[in-house]
Parts: C-alpha cells; structure tokens; sequence
C-alpha cells in the first residue's frame, strides 16, 4: 500500500486543514525510545511527546509486557454495573497519589469526556443536595479542555469554539494571569489583577455558579501560559470562600509534566474535582479519569428510586488493558524516578531554551517542568504579534521537521515538551534543532 | 487485594446507582469465549458482550497476536497533523466496507465522542458553504447517542437527559415507530404515522434543520425497539427531500449486530454521515469512526485563512493499538463469515426467543439479527407496565446472575445481545436462563 497516498485519499485528520496535510503528508511506522520513524525512514525527535501524552518514550519493554500479561486474562468487560481487576488496582493506585481528598475514580477514555463527566458532577451535585439555582460554570480565558460540546462551553479559544456558539451552554469568563501580555508585565501585578478580576465574578454570581474549571499551573492549548506563584492557591482560596466547587484540568499537566506528579502539587492545592488523562497509560491507550472528594461521591449516593444515580458512561470505561498499562506506568514512574527526574533536570533545559532568547524573534520563553512554549513576535520591542495570517509558528515547525525534530504550535508559540525520560543531551540536541527551525523562518520572513 | 472491598471503596461506576453495587458487588477477573470469570470463580454467560461489544468472544487468540505484533513497532503517535500506519489501513478497508458514498474517515474513541464530531462536522458543514440560518437537529423520541453534552442534546431519553436541560442545547423531537405501543400496534400503520410526523417537522423547520439523527433499524439505549420495514428508507427520503443531512449513529447496531455489516444496508441506506465504535475493535479497546461523504469533507477544505478547519481531536485519536486490532477483528469477519453467521442462525435464536411469550409477563420480544429486547410487563393484556420503582428489569438480570448468565437491562427490558460468534447450542443455553429468571422474579412479585 502507499501509505502517504491512501492517508490523502481516506483520512480526516483531528485539528488539520487537510489541504496543508496534503502538501506535507507523513505517515509514522514506528518508535523507539524518544524518535519516531516515517514510511520513508525519516527519524524524527518526538519533542512534544506525541502531543503531550509519551513520558518513558515508545516501545517501552515494561508497558508492552503488562499488555501481554493481560491479553492472557481479559482484554475488556464492561464496568456498567460491576468493576475489574486492574481497574480496582489503578484507581487505589490514584486514590493514593493524587492529593488527600480526592477519594473516588470515574473512568473514560479522553480528556474531553473526563471534563463532560466532572461538568455533569458539578451540575448535578447542586442539584443532588438540594440547591437548583447552580447552573453555570467560571472559565479562564483561553482556557481548553477539549472538544466535544461541553467541554468547549467551557472553552474560551476562539479560533476553536466561537462558530459552536449555537450549540454551547455558556460560561462566566475570568481572565488568566498572562505575565508577558499584561499591562504590568509582572507576575506579582499580574496575579493579583486576575484574582482580584476573579473575585469580582465569584462576588456577583456564586449563588449561580457551579464550579470553577482550570488548568493548573500552566496553560495548554491556549499558548502555554503558565501562573505566577500563588495565583492557583488564590483561586482555591476564592472557590472555599464563595463555596463554589474547584476543577483542576490536569489532562495535560498531570502525571509529572510539570515536575510534580500532579500541577497542584506546586501550591499544595486540592480541589474538589480532578481530570486527568495523556500520560497516565505511557502514551499507549485512551484512558482517562475524572477523580472526586468524598462528599461530592454520598451526594450521589442514595437509594435507586431518589434519582440521584449519575447516568453517564462510555463503551470502554475502565478498560482492563488500558489500566493494566497505567498501572505499569505507574510503577516505572516510581522505579525510575521519572517525575524527580523532571524536576532534577528542569534548571538544565531552563538554561537550554533561554538561549533562544538571543533569537531576534523570540518574545516570551515559558516554562514549568519539561512542559514550555517558545513566543514568537514580529517585533521584540513592541511584541507586536505576527499575522496570524502568515502562520509563522507553523513554517517554523515544519523546518523543525526537516531537521529530524516533530512538534506542533500553538499559534506562534513552539511548543516544546520532551518525553520525560529524555536526558540532558536528547534536551539539548532538541532545543538546537527548534533554535535553527525558529532562525530560519523567523530570518527569511525578516527579510522578505 | 481484596477487590470486592477495594472496589467499594475506590471507584465510581458508570450508569450505576453505587448503594446498588454496594449490594450487589462484582469484579471480573478473566473471560474466555463467550463467558466471563469473577475474583470470587464464579462464571458467567457474557450475555450482553459485555454491553454490546464483543463479536467473537474473549482471549481471541487472532486478536491477541495482532497486538502484539504492533507493539512490537509502536503503541501510539499523534494523529494531528499527521498519520499512522494501522490507521490509514483500517480507513481504507471502512470505506471499502461501508455504504458506497461515505469515503472519509475521522477517529475518536467513543460513540459519544464520534456523535459530537458528527454534530460539529453538520453544524459547520452549513457555514462552511454560506448557509447561517441552521442551527438546530432533528431527533427520534426516546434517542440515545451517548453521555456528553453534545450526544445528550441529541438524544431524548428522559430519565439520563432531562436533569442537564440548562446545558443543552434543544432539539426538534420526532416520534420513533414503537410499534407495541403505537395506538394501531400494526408495524405499517406504525410506519406511516411516524414518517408523516417527521415529515411535518421538517416542513415547518428544515430550513433551520443540520441533520436528522437516527439509530438504524433498532434503537437501542431506548429500549431495543425495531424498526418497521421502510421506516429507514423512508427516513432517509425525506432527508433527501427536505436537503438536510442524515447521520446515521450505528455505534450500536453497526459491525454485524442485526445480520448485516451495518444496519444501514438492511434498507439500502447511505447516510451522509455515520458513527461507529464498539465492536469495530473485536471488544478489545476504544476506537470510535465518523464516517462522512466526499461532499462534506470538500466544504471543509481549503487554505488555512478561510478558516474552514474542523477544530477537533482527542488525544489518543487514530491510536495505533486499536487500529491494529480493528483491522485483525474485520480480518477475522471475513474468515470466520461472522456477518453471515448471524444472519444464518437468527431464525433459530427467534424460535428460542419466542418460547418467551409462553410467560406471563414477557409481553413484546423485538428482535433484529442478534440484538433483541424481552420487554416486560405487568399485565400482558393491557400492555400496562410495571412501576418503575419495582425495578422487576433489573432484579430479573440480577435473578440471571444466580443462573450464571451477565446482562443489564433498559427499565424492564431485558437486553439479550450474544457474542456473534455464539452457536445456537449457547444461544438455547442462554435464552433458558433468562427465561428462569424472569420467571422467577415476576412470579414472586404477582405472589406478592
């Protein structure tokens, strides 16, 4: 088969114009360690970890063994009504390494569904304890938590979500602390400009709000931005105080991205819901949870006939070997000290990418962990932002991959978000090949 | 471990009211075939395919070796912006074996997943070629296609739905040709109402109509309820008539469920769009399709500034694993005539179902293929129903337990979905189980 051909002729890519797919097609084969190979046999670093999910690097021994192991018992019953095995193990397993306080584990399969079931558990949590005036969420803006209905109502891209408008419930918006393009450019300011902006929301509709949703310590899909120090613990502070419940987004980065095994780990934070997903299988298979304290569990707790059940679930909910491959994971994340390895090696590829900051067109270097985004602007001075027209952060990724490195933007800003198991060397032969990516775009558009 | 235990004190099962699990504890350890073992060594009948996923039964060895052959090359890479192997050979064989006119497939993991892509793809399909004003869906009474706001929105089951109505957005509801309780009881009168009914819907509002919503042949969360011959045709007709799009959800009934590869072929129907997941992946693991017409998939492409993109994706897309097994399973449909075998042994599993009726209080068996629902009933001659709060469905399933035989009801049906590749030898055994126990349980109660 020609599998660049066929992918052209029968595919529909997640989150592609296809008509750029088709002038830079490429089908990947296979993967070892922290490279991945294409039908041609082009290697390629995977410098954003397969988009954000791949902590130990591909073909890992220990994950493909776990999978053997349980293909010999099961490879999936339902949970509607009963559990299973590795299911029961995994969610132990989580009860005790997420933060005290998060008690129970409802299973799905991507981010997006753990956000629609944490956003159905809030709704319904009012409503379950006798309160029926909650009916609507606070975001943060630019804040992303995937892309089904729900979750883009409690979106605010808008290049994602605007034209759903007519389909999506909507969201108070606060603004998120964004250091580099607040009026202050500084974090002290800027946090607590936000939180103050946040209190203000909390102060004219908590007795309407369900929850607060946010994604810890960093941004995502909306650029890579992360807090300044004290701005999550300001939020918690204000959902206790206004009595709202608190989601922690940690899809992206939970499970040691941001050098601690949970974000809200950096602020001693707990909230009162978790969704986590990505990396806790290694990068090898869809599963996802959405994690609550007790109390928010016995308020759906009661006999059938109350109506309190929370009538939600998906085909492969709790997957055998998709937890049996989470649970390895785990277990390699203690044995190889993954997540103290982050957090050891966090200063070294700190100092890598502020090298890029002798860039011309290199605005903003952000980082938490081995999780950062690198802002391109047409003007460093003024950080006047390029075109979007002109798709600079995109040219750049693609001369990237010319050089044998593969990540995706976000707009213009690189992101860069190594494997967590990749040394010292693979981070600084990365950051050089994102150096020279970034150089040659950003010089030729100069001078044109 | 002490799963049971564990279990109890961890987890938050999907669809489950937990004071009922608390009750009525269970943890699978393995399966084999067509059953399923507990921790306890009790072995079960997996009478439902472990809630209608599993064609050929469990361990199959085929499967297994499919597996891991691919991990021995690479368990996952992103699908964003780019593609993978087991993924453009199973896009490739979808479209060879689907309805002739759906040419494009995008992945998720879920049913619900794939509805809400479905959604996106209708809603923007419209924009995307200069119509604005529509905005709305046109649904069946009693739908269901999944859990997430979107699908919910779409679907129309009151009992899961109506409690989330402030996030919803609405729908048009047309009535589903339930034949046992139309007024005629006369499947052709039943027929003619229901399409007159949605015809006048979209008279009035197609102008502001994406998409009619369908479950071909048999809706299912709604209660096992075949359709009328011509019902569908006629549906899609009208879709043709009125120029709105037709989405077909076969996550269902599709991949050999009702005696053909996709219900959709029992009419000669071709969908503008179809959804599919479950037994795609033999049971194994998550993978969802949207399949969609070349029409549709042109009006989203284009260069990148006229922003026609479909903004959407889930982490774990296109996922090498579930791929590889998909295409292994649609290999063994192949070999072991599974599609055919269905067809061949439902008369015999009809005569089975039918001795049914010799109960008093089994009043309507609806069967298409391998799929089918024992609807019971208080009084036989009045059809009237029993409470809901007796829950005689559910203590029926729980009575088949007992017997050694697993199956979730919908209300007071009771959902018999075999494995496809269960032999008429195991389809008696397991139809005289669930006759005892529903004999039980609604002899007890008329005793009461």
């Amino acid at each position: 088969m020609d599998y660049i051909q066929k992918s052209k002729e029968v595919l529909w890519l997640p989150f592609t114009q296809m008509k750029e797919y088709d002038l830079n097609p490429l089908v990947i084969e296979s993967g070892q360690g922290i490279k991945i190979k294409d039908t041609e046999g082009n290697e390629y670093y995977d410098a954003n970890s397969s988009v954000w999910l791949n902590p130990h690097g591909h073909r890992k021994q220990e994950l493909n063994e776990a999978l053997v192991k349980q293909l010999g018992k099961i490879a999936h019953s339902t949970m509607l009504g009963m559990a299973n095995v590795p299911a029961v193990e995994l969610a132990a397993k989580l009860v005790d390494l997420t933060p005290k306080g998060l008690d129970r584990v409802f299973y799905s399969d991507s981010g997006a569904t753990a956000v629609e079931i944490a956003l159905k558990m809030a709704f319904q949590y009012w409503l379950n304890i006798g309160v029926t005036i909650r009916k609507r969420f606070i975001t943060m803006h630019n804040g992303y938590h995937g892309d089904t209905i729900g979750s883009i109502s409690v979106g605010d891209i808008d290049i994602y979500h605007q034209i759903y408008q007519p389909l999506m419930f909507q969201s108070f918006v606060a603004p998120y602390p964004y250091t580099y393009r607040h009026q202050s450019g500084d974090p002290e300011e800027t946090k607590k400009d936000c939180l103050e902006q946040l209190k203000k929301v909390l102060e004219e509709h908590h007795d309407e709000v369900c929850a607060v949703m946010v994604e810890p310590m960093m941004q995502g899909a909306g650029g890579m931005v992360n807090m300044p120090p004290g701005f999550l613990k300001g939020v918690r502070e204000l959902c206790t105080q206004y009595n709202v419940l608190m989601i922690a987004d940690e899809v992206a980065v939970g499970f040691g991205r941001t050098g601690k095994l949970f974000a809200c780990m950096h602020e001693s934070v707990v909230p009162d819901i978790l969704t986590a997903g990505k990396m806790l299988t290694g990068g090898y298979l869809p599963v996802a949870i959405t994690m609550v304290s007790e109390g928010i569990y016995q308020a759906f707790y009661d006999d059938y006939e109350k109506m309190k059940t929370l009538f939600h679930g998906h085909s492969y909910t709790g997957n055998q070997l998709g937890c049996a491959v989470a649970l390895e994971n785990l277990r390699l994340y203690e044995k190889e000290r993954t997540v103290e390895g982050v957090a050891e090696k966090t200063p070294f590829m700190k100092k890598q990418l502020e090298t890029l900051y002798e860039l011309d067109h290199v605005g903003d270097v952000r980082q938490v962990g081995f999780m950062s985004g690198i802002e391109l602007v047409k003007n460093k001075q003024t950080k006047e932002p390029y075109p979007w027209q002109e798709r600079i952060g995109w040219k750049a990724t693609l001369e990237m991959r010319k050089l044998g490195l593969m990540t995706r933007p976000i707009g213009d800003v690189i992101v860069f978000m190594p494997p967590l198991a990749s040394t010292e060397e693979d981070i600084k032969q990365m950051v050089s090949r994102i150096k020279k990516g970034i150089y040659q775009v950003t010089k030729e558009v100069s001078i044109r």
